[in-house]
């Protein structure tokens, strides 16, 4: 059973797990491929999964049986419980509530040797298509005030399981980051009366110093003030604080993006691991129509160590301009 | 050349390298042992390093000899440079500032084979001291607004030299954990009239459940809050915002419980890697009474992925309840 706290001095929240801890030993950094065993993920292993949420299958195949492209399930080890109802309470200082969310697996092919960006266009648009609907159906569920899309590729970014998936957590409370990106989004917005990604994307599509690549409705680029070395931001250009209310349109275009992106950085720097997350406005929480939904990429190239952690300052060894020539040259395909 | 950047939506700051910046195919994620040729950091070496800043060493032994036990050196690689003047500017919507600042190396053995938690404790009352003494010098350089001292051990970790050595960055800038922290503080203190550091210690030490080890000046703990599993910090009882003011009873005080709480880690975790960071106050930025320094540990046994960088909230599978029990049990000698 999990537990979320939140730290009395920065609001920050953690989910622990009070029931059944790691012990010492049981600690893995860099989990390896596993070796022998069938993959959960593929094609024909449905049954090694919780049953499927939903999927997008040829008619006529029933579910948790093979002639899926795209297939939802519960996450096995799940971060946080779907059953319950949200309850806080405090221990002297600290404040605490019960551990309630979803935690789902999008598993973005049935083929175990294509990640993301080996997927055809039409495939991805399945895939984000499925991010989408499942949006829309925990959104509804008024325990929830966040959901966070992420996806971790390669050991070193945190992926546990090879197979090409993406994860998306429904947490009942709005976190810290996205608590901090809204504010600094309402603050620009209340002494410019304009959204700052809007000005931002106005002003990269000025410079082209850090622009990989556009097309109608996206732009990709590599933000002024990366954290990681290559980190890459994907853009609407038409301002919503809503991924989940994007049109078929926006879809197919986001597709096409993302896999241009993807398939650059797997390019010039060799099938990086990497995170990307859906910055997204809270599902509850008011209108949020300063903020200004987006995609961002962080290639795991270097350690994140205690500078860092200590100041929340990065060392970023390389400018977002010298990145941003590099995976304009170096196309995917 | 470095740049200071600042995020214009989060305030976020990095230090972008924009001169030589790293190419593709220039990054090695986990760098090894180095293989063969001579550490610098190892006694009879000297001459490999930048001449040095200030050491402990045996009367009438020279700068750059061998003789000493502790030893400061400037970062060969330097995060920023310490030349020059610090000048704000702004490219559109982004600002910037010249990339003034120091980053020095303090090696805190002559011996290669030792680890801090392998030190006696006099040896690290003097690592402690030099931490002090290149504080109380940096500080009078009024371009600087923040010292920051860290450690990294192990690759995992960030360390790129095996030999044991910590890092202090002097920043022109206040980083923004510091101020998240400071910002809590007051907070707290604001509608309580106490430290929330105090209230912590207070608690910790009538529940008991996660102190680890106390002494006469400090008590160690597993907070309640733990981003990392295991993570323990290491608070002095008395109410104090500034690291470099203690006295040398507590620095010996401080070095005796570094010790005990290192060597459980390396005992119960199998020397794993891990980042320390002392958080104190600003240097140059009013009194900060209600902040309280302190000194974190965090051991790097997961990885951190897509939901913690999205959220800013950390999945822990162990509570530290738990991992407190195994610290207090496990003593490292």
């Amino acid at each position: 059973m999990s537990q979320l706290r939140c730290d009395p001095i920065t609001g920050r929240w953690i989910i622990a797990d009070i029931t059944s801890p790691k012990r010492p030993g049981e600690f893995e950094l860099m989990p390896q491929k596993k070796k022998g065993g069938a993959c959960p993920f593929c094609a024909g292993s449905e049954k090694m999964t919780p049953p499927e949420i939903s999927a997008i299958r040829k008619p006529g195949t029933k579910p948790d049986t093979p002639g899926w492209s795209v297939r939802t399930v519960p996450n096995k080890f799940p971060a946080l419980d779907t059953q319950g109802s949200v309850e806080n309470r405090a221990i002297g200082i600290y404040d605490m509530s019960s551990g309630i969310g979803a935690h789902e697996v999008i598993i973005e092919t049935p083929a175990h040797d294509k990640d993301l960006a080996d997927l055809t266009p039409k495939e991805i648009e399945n895939v984000i298509s499925e991010y989408r609907a499942r949006s829309l159906v925990l959104e509804k569920d008024d325990r929830f005030r966040y959901l966070l899309i992420f996806k971790n590729h390669g050991a070193a970014a945190g992926a546990s399981l090879e197979h090409s998936h993406t994860q998306i957590v429904a947490l009942p409370i709005v976190p810290k980051r996205v608590k901090e990106e809204l504010k600094g989004a309402v603050t620009y917005f209340g002494y410019r009366e304009r959204c700052v990604f809007c000005d931002m994307v106005a002003q990269e599509l000025q410079d082209k110093l850090r622009v990989i690549f556009e097309n109608r409705h996206f732009v990709a680029f590599c933000p002024f003030v990366p954290r990681f070395a290559f980190e890459t931001w994907i853009v609407p250009k038409k301002h919503n604080q809503d991924f989940k209310s994007i049109d078929d349109k926006t879809v197919k275009s986001m597709a096409a993006i993302l896999k241009d992106t993807l398939a650059r950085i797997k390019k010039v720097l060799k099938d990086p691991a990497y995170n990307f997350i859906i910055h997204t406005a809270p599902i509850r929480d008011g209108i949020n129509e300063e903020f200004h939904w987006h995609l961002e990429i962080m290639p795991k190239l270097t350690s994140v160590a205690g500078f860092e952690w200590g100041s929340g300052f990065y060392i970023n060894p390389t400018s977002p301009e010298f990145a941003a020539k590099c995976l304009r040259q170096g196309k995917g395909e």
